[in-house]
């Protein structure tokens, strides 16, 4: 990608009414524009970040035997008053919109319903079970207040899972299967260290207990227990002494911080699978119940989590593994010998695979160093007169102070 | 992908209440579950015939320097009566909902306004242009009547793009990229020979001419008249003799015929851009008009279209291009050296990088072959104790009759 052609631009500051540090930093960099509170559209670099993560999150989900399905925003009323989740007054938070002929319906909150009732096209036996279906799309929150930039969307962008099990022990065998899966997805993205598998409560969803992931974070919304030694948190909500006790957790142990939820799964028993009607025939012919799961993964949310919590004071700084590109290249002046050692080199490391965003404007120094920091991109190689002079470039790492003098062979094998 | 453990099945009989052919084949196959009139979700299958045909889309936007963006479902009313297509009376196919407060929002149905918001914060000066902006999408469409499967929904996927110009003469040059790149996106698909770029009305947004891409089909709800010498139509509403005068068409080459549209390309002028206020400033300093382009294309209904028109009497027959697999590979019996032919060969076409759908069931022959045919996969291959006998496995493609015998060495050359 070259500057010349991109057609963002990096800004001082960001519009007044956004609050929330991370959305300032995304926008300033050129990443998401603003349509409204909570609702956010992504630029070139942006959807690169958000796609990154994407690919992240399918490979682990089908590296566990997940199937990608893509349901429909627009939602039936008729699914949603089977299980008692229509009404405004049980689920507050539902956009609505209607048919042409007044027929009510919803827009995609969850995915329970719908997943069930597509599912139960293809159910009959044992034999159709184990599965685990998810989906990576645009789901909405008719939230009152939406001023956390992209950590509470009014639109945004998720991965919802769903287990289906023929008993209790499918079921938590799957359950724990996903919850690796989910650690690795945090590894991998650059946060598993600072990321705890939380117990929780089970919200709306199911009266048993329920685990979420939560990254440490000063701005967080949750306040969790976090035993470090064991890995594990507890979320305060649901902390007491007999929980405590069946964890095995020793309150001495536990240290109060701050966090963001950036997934949460659920056991879902019976409860969508029974409502909707839907049932196996076992190896007996007898009828049985089907335990369901529910895995969500906020995609959206965990790219301005991470824009966030990785920020420095000169701007953005994206892990390897999701960054827009992993090497800003600068070329300073427009000398011909600058210019032709900045373009090979451009070709050389977009022909290794590796992707560059080329600042080849003619812009002053200044501006494509502050915007190489804004933007965080992992490695800086500046092309001048002056490391041309050595015969050399200089590379410097978004979060290094020093700056280092290589050739451009000593380069390729180092970004390799 | 093992046909075990894809949780689809086939099913003899569509649905009664889907008229459509394309969707009762996509249904019937597995490829898509009918959520309401005009909404259906994509099981593993039916997504990767979308991803197939977003990734020739895609690549083809590209190449003519299309920058892809993701902008929102939720649109602020404000924008749009800046442009008088807010109101019912003017626009009557919105799907809108409200905030929580009250607010109006449109659900995204076309997107110039925001895009054109959006590029007011990066467009200044004759620097900043032309530029070419893309997004592939699920839209809103709020039909009377949607009964024609994916060919007209009510929630479709979609490629719309937007060329922002600073002159007539550099629009139409970028006009014409984009209608050769549409050209090379119908080929790769495999109706390349039966799509004709069409002279039509600007419809409402230009009361310019504006492209159809129409695709012949009995089933296409447009009538054109085709000039095959030339490669090109005229559609029907527009017809007359001066038009065919200043095209230089000769009436008496023309044959009439049905057509489904599946793109059209649209001059918008300054339209847009003048109402919202964006302007460039041109090298001497001063303001000029913004002329721009509009591009869409229907994902999804490009899908309903080839599943429609290649189909024949046993099911589906998808071009290779976007084919959900290269090979649909039949396991005859559980005899030990034919599960070990099978499962060998599934691994090694699948370590090509060709996507196989391994038929590994217990289920009868029969029933094999009529998936095979339903879901129609390119090539179909037979592992049997009979083709074992002679060392080799069966081949036939999915629009021949005849099958042949080929050694796995011989089939993974061909297949490659």
């Amino acid at each position: 990608m070259k500057r010349s052609q991109l057609f963002i631009k990096t800004r001082k500051d960001a519009p007044a009414d956004e609050t929330a540090k991370n959305a300032q930093l995304l926008i300033r960099a050129g990443f998401v524009h603003k349509e409204m509170a909570g609702v956010y559209a992504y630029s070139p670099l942006g959807l690169k970040v958000l796609d990154n993560i994407k690919k992240v999150v399918r490979e682990e989900m089908n590296s566990v035997g997940g199937q990608e399905v893509m349901m429909t925003v627009l939602q039936p009323k008729e699914l949603f008053e089977k299980t008692d989740r229509w009404d405004d007054k049980k689920v507050d938070n539902w956009f609505k919109t209607k048919l042409a002929n007044g027929t009510e319906l919803g827009m995609g909150l969850t995915h329970e319903e719908p997943i069930v009732d597509m599912l139960s096209d293809y159910i009959n036996s044992y034999k159709d079970l184990p599965l685990l279906v998810y989906q990576i799309q645009s789901k909405f929150r008719n939230e009152l207040r939406a001023q956390a930039g992209l950590l509470r969307g009014r639109e945004f962008v998720m991965k919802d899972m769903y287990s289906f099990a023929r008993n209790q022990d499918e079921h938590k065998a799957i359950y724990e299967n996903v919850a690796e899966a989910y650690t690795r997805v945090y590894d991998r993205l650059g946060i598993g260290d600072i990321t705890y598998r939380t117990y929780a409560d089970g919200g709306i969803f199911t009266p048993e207990f329920s685990d979420e992931y939560q990254m440490l974070s000063e701005i967080g919304e949750d306040t969790i227990y976090v035993d470090e030694q064991r890995n594990i948190a507890i979320n305060k909500e649901v902390i007491n002494d007999d929980r405590l006790d069946e964890r095995g957790v020793d309150k001495s142990n536990l240290r109060e911080a701050k966090a963001i939820e950036v997934g949460n799964i659920f056991p879902l028993e019976s409860k969508y699978t029974d409502s909707l009607g839907v049932f196996y025939t076992d190896n007996e012919g007898k009828q049985q119940k089907i335990i369901a799961g529910c895995y969500g993964m906020g995609v959206s949310r965990l790219m301005g989590a991470i824009a966030e919590h990785f920020a420095d004071d000169k701007g953005l700084v994206w892990p390897k593994s999701i960054a827009p590109a992993q090497v800003y290249l600068i070329r300073l002046g427009d000398a011909q010998d600058v210019v032709k050692v900045a373009d090979d080199l451009y070709a050389q490391l977009t022909a290794k695979g590796i992707e560059v965003l080329y600042d080849d404007r003619d812009d002053r120094p200044g501006e494509k160093f502050a915007d190489a920091d804004l933007m965080g991109i992992p490695h800086r190689v500046v092309v001048s007169a002056k490391t041309l002079e050595q015969s050399k470039v200089e590379l410097k790492n978004r979060t290094e102070l020093e700056s280092s003098m290589v050739s451009v062979q000593d380069l390729l094998a180092k970004l390799a």
